[in-house]
């Protein structure tokens, strides 16, 4: 049976939808990530990994699935024509305003599934304030943290294949190969950063940044040896990996 | 080829988006629709028809698809938990958002293709928002008017079969027989109104009205007689009539 | 005695306005109307008629006059030195606040009596956010609803005598004969739209613009036959008109 | 000829309004005076003052009215069911907005010639803002400043007659007889607060306060004494004051 | 014991900080104040008036100092490299948030003591705007008023020294003898400003002015005899005034 | 000689202001720690290590120091009286606001030095608007990470020492001794969000969590073994990083 939540009517709502049901938000972006993807990227990941945990343990832990929100704030991007972003006091609203409404459910915890990296603080901000004015547990999961973030990139990219790099590359060959021409593909990595201890992406210290300030090219890692294989086991990782967190969040009471 | 807009890469927009493209945003909603239709009625609409449009002639116009706006401004339904909504302030952020970012490719012309009536008097204002900001050419369509703005309904429901009635539940049925419970519905037109000469909907005078304002089931029309042989016929009359439309738009300058 | 609201002194408010009065709110314009026309049109206009629908029936149906909002959106015209306008938010600003106002009285009614076509699409918006912010039922009257929102133009016209044209020019010589001077009117109708089924005022396809996207003049229409006799007749009629739905207006319950 | 700024063509701007010109914008307010008084006190003096002013002078000076601006921000009489006001935001909005449509022309001169003493604080913010966004030289003018904000009062109401005291509803008596009943006017004096040396109306410490802080019915000074004739002294002593600082206005350069 | 708001610990509040309780924020800015002065007079000046008044009454009259705010509204000195400025949107919402979080104690008091004489307007509005808001008595207190907004200045700079001039600069050297160099400063006296009889610093009519507009140094009056006897005494001065102004303050009720 | 940007004058700012220098903002909180720490912990610890930063390093390295911004985003404690905080909007309008004014020296690069943990997502936010707003290089520094954003805690809370807890305490107690009360700490450690994998302090999904979630008395870790010489590492060792910090921030180029 559906577990996307706006195929049920008003009324079901009332029924199906209780406090033991988790909202789950799939927000992607509209972004370029360089010659050898395409712009959808990272909604496609990130609908396409919530629908498999959806289906995965959706009605095991009685989670419902959102819209994705395709659009969100990519103004690292903001450089190059196609990127279509929204600024951060607009993205901030429509979290708000969804938090307000999912609230006036029985829901009580709501779900951001992330697919863009920088929306990353942005989210997480999000997660205090919509707590604070509802009263709803409020999660953050990426499919695969950006290790400018705190997760983790290849040696060979020297921990910075960020945006377009190996993993997200991989992960998109394998659920759209007909949408990336590795041919286009280079090597775009800001080796020098490397020999920063803390300025660096996962150093103690954050840098602001746009995605053309490394190289024009505006993708950051190497790409070069992607693999729709690797991108398998990187998807379904994160799959499994995010259906371990979804049985958590279910139980989450802030170790009370 | 795909004609998604985000299909393309960051450095193909630069090739392919040009003057004589013209950008089309689907624009949905996610709002109880009463019991016998779920709340995803108006993004699965506006997305349908929209893609049966570019699919058609978008080769010919030049048309590039946005990723649907499946949430917007319901307010109107913010009485029924379970309804998914941007305030007035927000979805204006929105709009604003990607017709700034729409306006830095080379395209001249924006569509904003909604499927929820209630949406219809803030898109139009952001038409004039966005040209003045932007200098962008830019139209609203309607896969079907509603009365309430202008459109016609069946004599049946003395023309005010405007959310969840015979039209909408019959393209519905078109389109996703499986999420309508007609069994469910049943006649709910706020007769009175039709014997107003100037507060009506399509009236000279416009009035404010919430969704549960006229019976408390939150809808209007009479959807008993629905059939999705006519809601075919609806559906192909609405594309059809929208790539004539897309013709005129892509051609269209004020007349001059 | 003066049906005027703020001729009443605060105490008074507790006793004359009550569950059955109805407060209404001209809205005009100061904006280019082109060489023939002054920049106050749209305010005299709304002021008048306002005055004229509650000096007929504002005893009977118990109406009481907010003083006129002379400055609103009229940023089409932007590109015009002199023309004095609020931002869409500034505008919304101002409704909302004077509906919260009002609705600390008794009264359950507040129409907007709208003299600038350019408010339109704003003000219905407005209608609904009041109403969900403050219960109270709202309304929107135009003295006539120009063509591009729905109205009627002249024949000769093609439908397009929205700014400055025939009927404007007609009523306002009716009004402020001293004001006019039809010795710089020409026709600026802007022909070629009329042949578009779709994209045209009153189609199927709204389009945003601004008043000099036709003609570098800025007025829309053909004022060269103007003549105070029909401008008394338009006038009239108008406020006959609104009369009838100001009854309908102290009446209406949504048909409930 | 009229010096009314509106009552000119889109055209006649060009020609008529040039680096000589200073725009004057009446601004009044909807608010409880008092069981004395009506709430239009404030709006019908300012719009009054103006129009004397603007025949007196107006021709030599260059000066043009903009239609007044009736409904400010009258918060401190929230509390009073009808009085009509505007949020700090919304009227701060007003101002910059009509600031900018102002410096559109080739006037170098905005004055604002405000009735309500609760707007000053804000008006007197608002010229700034306005100055350093559109360059033009912007002025704030009283009737008469009210005594909390610097003016003068009259010896026996302790230098507290701010709001329906003395001299208002004196100047209001010679303007609008009809609307004054005497008959309910009582002493409204706060009289301990004279006491003190800082914490007082012009004290060295200002206070927040409303205008039920003082006493439930609302007005502060004593209106027993009320006397047209005085009224006419100080309507006509204001219209000469600000003749006066009008010509100061017209050649005012910062003492450069 | 310290009377510093912030060496409390969350639990003492609710034990330490009672209906007798005055909260005192001081105010200054970071602006550049000619070049014979640093950017911080501002707000050394409120953070040693405030310290001092503290010290002397603060446990007689229950006073609570909070950290200094540093930075606050100088856009009049926008021009100026260096000058770090708050928009008045975003420092009316740190004074709105300030009273939210006060309004969660018990006290009912708060003093913006305001070293910086640009936002002495704005800081009256948020007077009144947090009383509605909280229910808060709140009050605005200066070091000395600058005479812009109704103090006094010395004769021999006819009333203009306000930023920057013979009071100010004596009150610094007095301070901070080690950041002040005279011998940078000049005579900065606007003249003819002072023959003006309604437009001029403290007269009936404000203006809107930035610091270069007198002079392109910046700053206004004649520093070239300041003295730190002077500003001894004028300091002394300031801070005995102020602790009378705290008790009227902490007796304050509205004359009731 | 002085470090504070605001000892300079402003003609200085032009000569003592470079694109080699680094200008320094120290934010800090006035927020509950629990019973044995006073609110002002942040803003006092952030302006040490600061001062000490730029005592050791900041002629060589160019570095200038803002004063400290002691109120920030603290909503996690809104729930205890006494917690001064500002909201999102508010504290993004002082960092842009803040950027704008920086930007307009020579100076090209800005550090946020920020002692309050519930700052940290929207600073980063705060990151990368001021660069694409104004082109500085921004950057975001902590005295000591706090774990729940990616830093480490002592072993025996478990990771979880990020209020109040082991580390803080220490170093409050070494630079306050006399603020400190450890006979009013107890361990407060969320034991069982120890055994998430997923969900807990520094796990692979974020949380939105307020102060009280865990715990009434608001405060996470275990200061009870509290000890100022800890704290004299732990501080010491804080300042060492961000000196070294700093050098890598002065020669940031993005590893191109």
């Amino acid at each position: 049976m559906s577990r996307r939540f706006d195929d049920l009517s008003g009324p079901q709502v009332h029924e199906r939808i209780t406090t033991t049901s988790t909202i789950v938000l799939p927000i992607g972006a509209v972004e370029q990530h360089g010659p050898h993807l395409p712009m959808s990227v990272d909604h496609v990941i990130a609908e396409e990994v919530a629908s498999a945990v959806v289906t995965a343990v959706g009605e095991e832990l009685d989670l419902w699935l959102l819209p994705t929100l395709s659009i969100s704030k990519s103004n690292e991007h903001a450089w190059a024509a196609g990127t279509i972003w929204l600024s951060a006091d607009t993205l901030m609203g429509v979290l708000l305003d969804i938090g307000r409404a999912v609230a006036t459910t029985r829901a009580e915890r709501l779900v951001l599934l992330n697919g863009h990296g920088g929306n990353t603080t942005l989210l997480n901000t999000a997660l205090r304030e919509i707590r604070l004015a509802t009263g709803l547990r409020t999660f953050l999961v990426h499919p695969s943290l950006p290790p400018a973030y705190g997760g983790t990139s290849t040696e060979d990219e020297l921990g910075m294949g960020i945006h377009g790099g190996l993993n997200e590359t991989s992960v998109f060959m394998h659920l759209r190969p007909d949408l990336v021409d590795l041919s286009k593909a280079a090597r775009r990595v800001p080796e020098a950063l490397a020999e920063n201890r803390h300025v660096r992406f996962g150093g103690s210290v954050s840098f602001g940044w746009l995605s053309n300030d490394f190289h024009p090219d505006g993708y950051i890692g190497d790409p070069t040896g992607a693999d729709p294989e690797l991108g398998r086991r990187l998807f379904e990782g994160a799959v499994a990996s995010i259906c371990e967190a979804m049985a958590e969040i279910a139980a989450f009471d802030f170790g009370r």
